[in-house]
């Protein structure tokens, strides 16, 4: 890269207590705290299939493209230190590009403490992609995986579903100040994030939990945008709360009474809903209004290679 | 990604005492050893620019993209412990494309212990883009960086140079043993990989050093691919290693008796050469075989935003 766009980067890196050497070596430094262990995601966006520069500001692409990460470190219940940062510019009016998209990036990394320590900018005649790699720390042997969920769990989630399209894919605040008091505080057997579409996803955990989850329909939180989007696409806004994805909400496995508080507290930044139970039998079911259980299709995003 | 290729990536990944949880969650769980911190640089290559996959092998292009960072790892004087590896892959023929990748990638990591912990897995219309991060560790405070060069320490290279572009740069071997006993053994005050020339590198270090640096160009150990490339170029072998790039060996910045030492045991798996001395004198100096001492202008691939 040009020195004086790296300059320009290092003098917006804020300063981090955990990160003793970022930007402008071979690689960074990360100070690690005793009795923990580190966190790490990665997560690849490019223009014309994640989004398009033509319709989205620079800055909310670069938003965007830390906070999915960040969402993945709130999901195992993990706390974030720093960030890393690729990109390949399309070549004219890379440099200008490039700032706007920072800007974004420092933004939100100042808003959750991640440090931006480094990354690698280049140029090329393709369009814009962006690679984050997100560094985060848990005590050892207390981050949240996907496997943990125990019949009998209580299903919670943190705000509302569907519609993400509307704005919220691009605005959403990672929830990590959520996954940091319920991982200080509270019990959570299993965790994830909800992008690919609350239904999909939880298909996802229960197979690796071992076990089924029965879905309350009419306790799923469902967001303006989803009413919203069911009035024109024809769809129940039910389905786009199950189905539509990149809500970046926390779904938990919680035991019942450790459930019961948190519900009665709601301790966190976003509201906590139950929306059902953890079950001995495999797969996803939903209970309609009618109180019958029915087995209920996983439907969301799904990643395709051709 | 499908999931199906995930499971394939999974069955390949290595099992690691360092990698508690790997591929398959929101993201994996790394243990770092008591009393060291965290080493982490990323790189992004994109076929057109890094490489042409009409010429080089995709199993080489995995390679290649694994060791570019293995290399800045080494760099630092760290241990390796595992990589997150970013595609995205033009649509058609994509998976078979992967998996080749993937194979390079995977012989790579085996051979220098780095667990593949993660990654994300993408196509699109474009062209091939690869990014891994690579995370390893260093007891703290002990890590090699750019700066610490001092006046009167010795020049220090691995390898040889020049004419990477017939061969090296896809076939080298990151230095990961060479700084491990260095790390271990040694005394280093400074070190960097090159990547973009002996000369231009050099230059990068002494800048954060706060030094200058005097080559003696007889002693710079030159590759037979730079003699054979000059004959062709019309330019001095010396000339190609000094800027040529892409030679991955290591430059340390080593006290005068150390050095001493490290030259008569030659206790490395690749010759280890000093080539002139830090100096207080800012910039770079090259002494000529008349034994005159010269400015030296720094030559090499220089990245650039436009």
């Amino acid at each position: 890269v040009e020195l004086s766009f790296v300059r320009w980067l290092r003098d917006r890196a804020v300063p981090h207590r955990q990160v003793p050497l970022g930007i402008g070596d071979d690689a960074a430094l990360l100070a690690v705290s005793p009795g923990h262990e580190l966190v790490v995601t990665t997560d690849m966006v490019m223009d014309g299939v994640d989004f398009r520069l033509t319709e989205v500001s620079p800055r909310l692409v670069g938003r965007k493209s830390l906070a999915v990460n960040l969402s993945d470190i709130a999901a195992m219940g993990a706390r974030s230190i720093a960030s890393f940062v690729s990109v390949s510019l399309p070549r004219s009016g890379g440099e200008q590009l490039a700032r706007e998209l920072y800007e974004g990036i420092f933004e939100l990394a100042a808003e959750f403490n991640t440090s931006i320590a480094g990354g690698d900018t280049n140029s090329w005649d393709g369009p814009l992609v962006i690679n984050i790699t997100a560094v985060g720390e848990a005590p050892i042997g207390r981050a949240w995986r996907r496997a943990g969920a125990r019949p009998g769990d209580q299903i919670l989630v943190t705000g509302d579903f569907g519609g993400s399209i509307l704005g919220k894919h691009l605005s959403f605040s990672p929830r990590l100040s959520a996954a940091a008091w319920l991982a200080e505080y509270a019990t959570v057997h299993a965790a994830m994030d909800v992008s690919d579409g609350l239904s999909l996803d939880l298909s996802r955990l229960i197979d690796k939990s071992g076990c089924g989850a029965e879905i309350d329909l009419a306790r799923v939180p469902i967001s303006g945008a989803a009413v919203e989007l069911g009035r024109s696409s024809g769809e129940q806004a039910i389905e786009h709360a199950l189905s539509d994805g990149e809500d970046f909400e926390l779904v938990l496995a919680v035991p019942p009474m450790e459930a019961q508080r948190l519900l009665s507290a709601q301790p966190l930044d976003v509201p906590l809903t139950c929306i059902g139970q953890f079950v001995k039998d495999a797969g996803l079911w939903a209970i309609g209004s009618d109180g019958r259980r029915e087995p209920l299709s996983p439907r969301g995003y799904e990643h395709r290679l051709e």
